[in-house]
């Protein structure tokens, strides 16, 4: 698979499809969105006399991150990556904008193949119980898988940012204990809130800021209270590290206090603390996937009040 | 390969390496000298009892794009990139912008897997004889190479740029006939010269320009005096053209005015108009590579006048 999320041990493809954005993979291949990702959609539709409906090319955007909220996805056609034995291995930093700028050099370096680059801030890492042999006390790591035939060109660019190594996966001991895919994406959240259950997070996109001026001033500014989690994908193009923060929850005011802080610094907030579609991630209600539910959802059955638009337009 | 030249039929490995910047397969792997696309080279040095000597890691930028003054490359390591079934396509634009703008769309569609994204303003495409009948009059022409799973998401592209696809080669058919990446990089140059020999050339690398308005401001204020040719690169991890433009040659007054032009707004020439290393691409002499000469060729013996830093070191 081109990508797949933190989640992927439980998840289905459908599901995946209509809720996700992203994942493991994305460095390489960008968003779920992006042509080329997802080639063809079947839904089946929920009326009186369901039909079955095939969505080619463009098409497949009615239902893309649509939750499911207009269509129930049986099958799915989708492109394959190039299997590479794939390497999973953790570098500490001690300086945390140190470790932001390796990910983004890493991210930069098209030369070498790779499929994650996650970014814990300490003390993040202090939550992965099951690393914690790798991961240093207020060390900064990265959480990373690199194709083996690139590990030589990816070890010079380690050593260039004063990284250091504590663990290495090959590709053949890779069905066997821990995935550090696990540790990443929406998982270092999970793994976090285990620990910590008044813990909660944000889902952050930043502004072009090749100097990463501004993440580093909000990355000081919250201190522990933000913790800052990253990770780079690629965005119409370009590098760039999503931010997925892990917040100490004080209370609704305060957390919003937050969001509007981002906000007004040009920070994109997709609010995770909610249920309903436009409100989260999308902002605007997406006319394409709403006239399709009004077509295949008359009687508006599928995930009811998940969609602002369909609600509102009743 | 990763990335060939358009003289891939007569040109050495070595050669490439020595002489090389990039080429076919740089929309995905970005330039040679980025980590990951040249693992190690074996020289043998020029000395009174030659030394075999192997660099691998960074070092390998001791001899990469040196131009053969530094030692003789015998071997190299090189890896390889996934083999998909890679389609020959061109598609034609009534207007040079939108070309260009489709360009740099395909290049920053990540899930699209490509080799090739060639832009050519009209009149450059009439110098095409063997193409002759897929290149209409007045037409802007791009001459892309793309991967057959990736066909269906490209071609809604095209439709969102009002593109037309005049030409279409399967992989299956690809060992026959001409081939398209013969008409681009360099080649492109070549095939007008082979018309039309008082024409020259210009490699240039434009500063960054999301919206293309320095490009569309020398487009337009050359016209046919200095013919737009773009090839679209990654270059530290974004997606940019280099413009590879055909200039009518008037005389050096002129061209040198012309550059200057350039230079005056940001776009930065690697004039081809020089034998010496650092007179052309490079501007700086890089102390790397001339400390290995001095190491290597204690006699000056290898392409002797072509480093600048060496002799005027003498």
């Amino acid at each position: 698979l081109r990508m797949y999320p933190s989640t992927y041990r439980i998840a289905t493809i459908g599901g995946f499809i209509g809720g996700g954005s992203g994942g493991i993979g994305s460095i390489t291949y960008g968003q779920l969105r992006d042509r080329g990702n997802l080639h063809a959609v079947r839904v089946v539709t929920m009326e009186d006399e369901p039909k079955v409906i095939e969505l080619r090319g463009d098409d497949v955007q009615k239902i893309n991150h649509a939750y499911g909220t207009n269509g129930i996805i049986t099958q799915l056609e989708i492109p394959l990556g190039p299997a590479y034995p794939w390497r999973e291995l953790i570098v500490n930093f001690d300086d945390f904008m140190t470790a932001a700028k390796f990910g983004q050099a890493l991210g930069n370096s098209d030369g070498i193949i790779k499929k994650l680059i996650c970014i814990c801030a300490w003390p993040i890492p202090q939550y992965f119980a099951a690393l914690r042999d790798y991961l240093p006390q207020e060390k900064h790591s990265a959480l990373l898988i690199i194709a083996e035939p690139s590990l030589e060109p990816f070890k010079e660019l380690v050593r260039e940012y004063g990284g250091n190594i504590s663990y290495e996966k090959s590709a053949e001991e890779a069905n066997k204990g821990v995935a550090i895919a696990e540790f990443t994406w929406n998982h270092t959240t999970l793994h976090a809130r285990s620990v910590d259950p008044s813990l909660t997070y944000l889902q952050t996109a930043l502004p072009p800021d090749p100097n990463m001026e501004l993440l580093e001033h909000l990355y000081r500014h919250f201190g522990d209270e933000v913790m800052m989690h990253l990770e780079f994908s690629r965005t119409n193009g370009k590098v760039v590290p999503l931010a997925l923060q892990i917040v100490r929850y004080r209370s609704e005011e305060r957390l919003n206090e937050i969001i509007s802080y981002h906000e007004k610094r040009g920070a994109i907030i997709f609010n995770p603390h909610t249920y309903i579609l436009e409100d989260g991630g999308m902002k605007t209600v997406n006319v394409e996937q709403l006239e399709f539910k009004k077509q295949v959802d008359p009687y508006g059955l599928l995930n009811p009040g998940k969609m602002r638009g369909y609600f509102e337009d009743k």
